[in-house]
């Protein structure tokens, strides 16, 4: 709280953005992170945590990975930051290429919103076309055109962005009907994550069905893969899902921490990808290049998908088992590897917060109101200790508010 | 070209961004960096360049500086990704508040364009107006709003964005006039540097004109200085040129290299700020606060600003009386420490791209189309070797072209 009080005098909000206070349960969690490890990290009061968020995605190999830092420290000592790209840069667009199925070519970015943004001037340049189906309550980063905020806004930025209810696919074609032979993009997550709520992976036939939409209209269709992207299918999470986009984006876990974000694409739109120009400061950094070829190189040979997989089958089955043995409902959604719990018995978040605090308060950090990360640096043990931890959280809410 | 054979498989025009060779001097100009150290790189074949463009501004100290690596290296032993921001966050902002004297608050980034647009879209939140006047051929980043490319566009981009002609203060009542209470924001950069033309200093008067003019149409006057910030004064670029905005953008040179923004502001609209979402995926590392921190700490220190400004000024009229000595006809322009030379008796650019391939043969990286930038690396020593070179080079420009 000092940390905080210091900060709200020279940061609005004091902690802005994702982070924020509010965003979590105030007062009852961290506010200021000290150092962490692997799968464990330390707040400044000394208390630590099992992480079951990794930075809101980045750390899918843990803090620290020896193979990921050494790689980084190798190109480190070479250099950074230069007036051109570095021989990485050729080789994580080749690497990236080859393992996502339908790619052709890549570019590389720093934010997920960098490359959300650019995909969609990707498929107006190659449409000529100026109008964006998304998701309703779908997240595709910061910017105007797609942010949750409010602040700052102008008609403008939104007068071409049109939302449809995830799973309704007749509510996409009448869009289509509405605005035939405009429609430049279609955008999605592999499923859907809203902010206090269930996600909600996709009903049978409607991925397949965006797709078929979107070869029939001649729409360039976009997976935002910025969220779930390594931790379903380390070719894109179309290939999990079972669809196939034209555009796919990256960042967040691709360096384990690092800043890094990419897009790839067909071939078809590789001559109006070269002519929306795409720059930015500390986009030809090689570092960051360096840790995404040693993190997907790790990923690949530890079989660190199937693992974050199963020890998010692990966590979510035992949190249904722990809440059914006291008797609480709880509901989880979302895949293994991303999951979200919640309370199905309320409309509020009192139980939710509190299910929270108190695993927060014995060393497990679970999120109240945003999907969960599952990390590779997990081990079975791990998860039994955040289990059993949950058992004695659940045990609070019931005494506190009954079924 | 090996490099860039590969790199034209997997990346849409093989290099893209401000790294195009075609913004360089294809084929004469390095195309993949390989390592530095201080002012000099070498590039994959080996051979060897004193660096007047700095990654294009961020490695104001120049590659491998001890003390910003070792702040950074320290943070990282901690961590650099967290749930969480780190003490080092308020710190950094606490920093950046002391050294700009108008701010009461700062925010951070990765990218400049994060950082510009934001402060648009806080100025849109605190007039509750829509428009934003720019100067023609200003350079604010690669978002839709501002970026000098033309694929992806939409007429809505820009609809309430207008252009003023640098240093004509009464094209900019005209826009007043006609959008009287409808204008959020004026955003410029401390001078203008258009590519491929002479930089432009203001006229006297203007600055404090456009100064004058904002606050009296109640308008958010916002300075860009992700490009000359911490070159001409540590405080801000304002101070070197002796006026006063309401928000100033930052990055580049903020970090010695490391991915890092920030915007600052002015008491009053610190609840428009933060009411404008923001946030991104590394937004909270630390790593790159750390560094910025040394990074500043070490700038204020040495009097690297006067350094670089002195560095720059030999440079400049170095070149100016060598040009002179072979009859040579070339313009300097823009402050000493961000300064750019043309050949002021050619139309085409065939001189220009002559004198800097002949150079960067030799060793010496001059940009023909971008403004250079000085760092606190070079020594006089260094100088006096591009000096000899440039001479060398002028020698080749005046024997194929005449004087």
């Amino acid at each position: 709280m000092e940390w905080f009080a210091r900060a709200s005098k020279v940061i609005p909000a004091g902690i802005y953005g994702h982070a924020a206070p509010a965003a979590m349960v105030p007062l009852e969690f961290p506010y200021y992170a000290a150092r962490a490890e692997g799968c464990r990290y330390w707040d400044v009061d000394g208390r630590e945590y099992l992480d079951f968020l990794c930075g809101y995605g980045p750390m899918i190999l843990g803090h620290h990975h020896p193979e990921v830092e050494e790689a980084a420290e190798r190109q480190r000592r070479l250099g950074d930051c230069f007036n051109h790209p570095t021989p990485v840069m050729v080789e994580l667009a080749e690497r990236l290429v080859a393992l996502v199925d339908f790619a052709d070519w890549a570019v590389l970015g720093k934010n997920g919103s960098d490359m959300t943004t650019w995909a969609v001037q990707v498929a107006r340049e190659f449409t000529r076309r100026k109008k964006v189906l998304r998701a309703r309550q779908s997240y595709h980063g910061s910017h105007s055109w797609c942010t949750p905020g409010h602040g700052g806004l102008i008609d403008e930025d939104r007068m071409h962005v049109h939302e449809f209810v995830w799973n309704d696919l007749d509510g996409v074609e009448d869009l289509a009907k509405k605005y035939r032979g405009q429609i430049a993009a279609l955008i999605i997550t592999p499923f859907l994550h809203p902010p206090f709520m269930d996600s909600e992976l996709a009903a049978p036939g409607f991925l397949a069905g965006l797709e078929g939409f979107c070869r029939r209209e001649g729409i360039v269709f976009i997976l935002d893969d910025v969220r779930a992207g390594f931790r379903l299918d380390l070719g894109g999470s179309h290939r999990y899902f079972g669809f196939e986009p034209d555009l796919i984006c990256f960042s967040k876990a691709l360096g384990n921490g690092h800043p890094i974000s990419a897009t790839l694409g067909r071939r078809e739109l590789r001559v109006a990808a070269s002519k929306v120009f795409l720059t930015g400061s500390f986009w030809y950094s090689a570092v960051p290049m360096a840790a995404a070829l040693a993190c997907l190189r790790v990923l690949e040979r530890d079989g660190a998908v199937a693992h974050i997989l199963k020890m998010g089958k692990l966590l979510t089955e035992g949190l249904q088992a722990g809440a059914a043995r006291q008797g609480l409902q709880v509901r989880i959604s979302g895949p293994p590897s991303l999951p979200f719990m919640k309370f199905s018995n309320e409309t509020n978040l009192l139980r939710q917060q509190r299910f929270c605090a108190e695993a927060v308060r014995r060393g497990v950090f679970f999120h109240p109101h945003h999907n969960w990360f599952i990390s590779a640096a997990l081990k079975e043990a791990d998860v039994q200790l955040a289990l059993k931890i949950a058992d004695e959280a659940f045990g609070v809410v019931k005494a506190e508010f009954g079924n």
